[in-house]
């Protein structure tokens, strides 16, 4: 069990948006960039929203508690999933955890608050730092784990999903007098009802379901300490300015191999303007790469990164459930991760962006959760073997 | 208080269906119409679906019994409205009370159990019929009111909305582990929630809601005996073979003014085929009849009539919240009642229609109703004001 600072929940958010493979909730979160803060983060842009929210939460005497699986006990409650749901454009107006909390509280009533520690369902920018908030504000832990290590599309996509950890019930709140507590049986029914009413939440809602005891979280939580590894990650990010853009995507590489997670650089080259192409009858989101030689690579979204195609030799380069993650390279060699949702209002388009390339835990190589991807890249057009990154 | 047996819960649906305007659930829910019945109904076509529905519900020695608004005691539990939600298309493939009950007994949890009375929505051919089923079930009486006296296209249009009856929680459900409970604070905001998840249900499902102790539910339907007056037309449209249609028609009219309700005939003519047409950037669901001068009117349709349109004079006939009903004349004589979702698959189309008038009642008459009604004629173009019919 250890207690984070401001500057570590900051660190987690800026890993956590890299490890969150161009998903995960926006890294931007305000309308505005604050400029230099008075922080040891140097000249680095923070979004207000994000600084607001953790003072918010932190500012009453508050504590931020971090706990791993393996200290979980039982008689400190059950543990549950808690997250924002929604488009990423919408969660960049997010400027409360308000509905986290109502979708929280709405769910521990129903489990006679018996809910002692909450845990995120994805690595992302928002995902990972919600539940800390939300643990922050309710005096219990979060613990160190979630369901994929980096940011997925669906509930499906998850090992809570894998697990078979009753999905009933799921609560989609706003607030405690604006939501719903959906009774289904699987994480795909939980996502069929979710979605279709996530526009009469503005299409941003909190969410709070999958309730554990210690022997079912053992069970649904293979992937582990991944807030450790996006402060880690973070780390190195948030102390990057005035150095060599080189030697700070190096230190991410070995950081993410001391962890064991297989790294390396797909393509770097200057970020052009996304668009939506129609190809084969399919819409495609993609972001395009273009370096010096005027090479390009096309990276095609849904929500998160999904697979790099090189358009000069027709090939797939990384393909999900391998992560694609975002970094740009500011002007002074500071390095900042964004999410596809932060693109346009970091702007980051005309500047120098990597892809990195990270291969999937074994957890998402196999069965439901690599179908699903599969499913996923079927709906681009796509059906390529899934061969793991770096090759 | 007192029991139903299966030819009086028949003449129900038959007057529920004329009451209904055009809408509250199809006449015809199943897929075949059962021949000559061996009941007192005659030669009268009635739905196998709802034949076996009563079957089903009254099989098992259950009885269906009916309570007034003055018979309730608390001491007999609380009462709850309970209802099908869904598309009058979805509807017609309606074979199994199961979402409603599931939806019940959801809401009744929540309750402590306590839920001892049901009581109807609104009047139509589906919507009467389901809270006597379940009641009959459950072994609890269903009440004789509704919040319309009608059938109505959304639930702001009922007095329980008027009367501020809590809408949280509401209950929408196919089955015991297929459902959702909405928490919000409005019988509008239900709305919004329900309406998209219910392509997720196949376009129908069951609701529960609005939980009332006996002095709110004394205060939340003046508009009571409905049950009654729909099993007194009833009675007259299923003793109407081998009688002069005028005879039929004539009954109605008086029994309904017997029931303080000014009625009259709008028009009568050949059905022509439904049609939606674009006019003024408005898509109208238009219903045409049209009498042996080849004079024409045209009834908008939401689900309910809302409207009968006069073209050869270019004035508005009848409007809503004026219930707007139709009979339809089989070459026997006989008179039976039909909605909106029944003209294709009972096979009114080129047969004689009958449209008939009846003034709204006071409730529905003023404040936020007449608004909500006056909105989905506006909705079709129809900035009118509301003139009580027979003018």
């Amino acid at each position: 069990m250890r207690e984070l600072n401001k500057e570590q929940i900051l660190n987690i958010c800026y890993g956590a948006t890299f490890l969150g493979s161009g998903g995960g909730g926006p890294f931007k979160t305000g309308q505005n960039l604050v400029g230099p803060l008075s922080t040891t983060h140097g000249l680095l842009g923070l979004s207000t929203a994000v600084e607001s929210l953790i003072e918010k939460s932190l500012g009453d005497g508050n504590t931020a508690i971090v706990q791993t699986v393996d200290e979980v006990s039982d008689t400190d409650g059950l543990t549950a999933m808690v997250a924002f749901m929604g488009s990423p454009d919408a969660m960049l107006k997010f400027d409360s955890i308000d509905p986290a909390i109502a979708a929280f509280d709405k769910l521990n009533e129903q489990f006679d608050n018996n809910i002692g520690h909450v845990i995120p369902v994805e690595v992302g920018g928002l995902n990972s730092i919600v539940p800390i908030l939300v643990a922050a504000q309710k005096g219990i832990p979060v613990i160190d784990a979630d369901g994929a290590g980096r940011a997925v599309p669906s509930l499906t996509m998850t090992t809570f999903s894998v697990a078979d950890v009753p999905s009933n019930p799921a609560i989609l709140a706003k607030s405690a007098d604006f939501g719903t507590s959906i009774f289904v049986s699987t994480a795909a029914e939980v996502e069929a009802f979710a979605r279709p009413v996530l526009a009469v939440f503005g299409e941003e809602a909190g969410l709070a379901m999958w309730v554990m005891d210690k022997a079912l979280l053992d069970q649904a939580v293979p992937i582990r300490d991944t807030l450790q590894l996006a402060e880690n990650v973070g780390a190195i990010l948030t102390s990057s300015a005035g150095k060599p853009a080189e030697e700070t995507i190096n230190a991410i590489l070995q950081m993410l191999s001391a962890s064991g997670l297989a790294a390396d650089i797909v393509f770097s080259g200057i970020m052009q303007t996304p668009e939506t192409k129609t190809q084969g009858g399919f819409d495609f989101s993609t972001v395009t790469l273009r370096n010096e030689n005027n090479d390009e690579v096309w990276i095609y979204v849904q929500n998160e990164n999904l697979l790099v195609w090189n358009p000069q030799t027709t090939t797939a380069m990384i393909t999900a459930p391998d992560s694609i993650c975002y970094l740009c390279v500011k002007e002074d060699g500071s390095v900042i991760p964004f999410s596809n949702a932060d693109i346009e209002p970091l702007g980051i388009i005309g500047q120098k962006a990597y892809t990195i390339g990270i291969t999937a835990r074994s957890q998402l190589q196999t069965g439901t959760i690599l179908n699903s991807f599969k499913k996923s890249l079927a709906d681009f057009g796509f059906r390529v073997p899934y061969r793991p990154f770096p090759q």
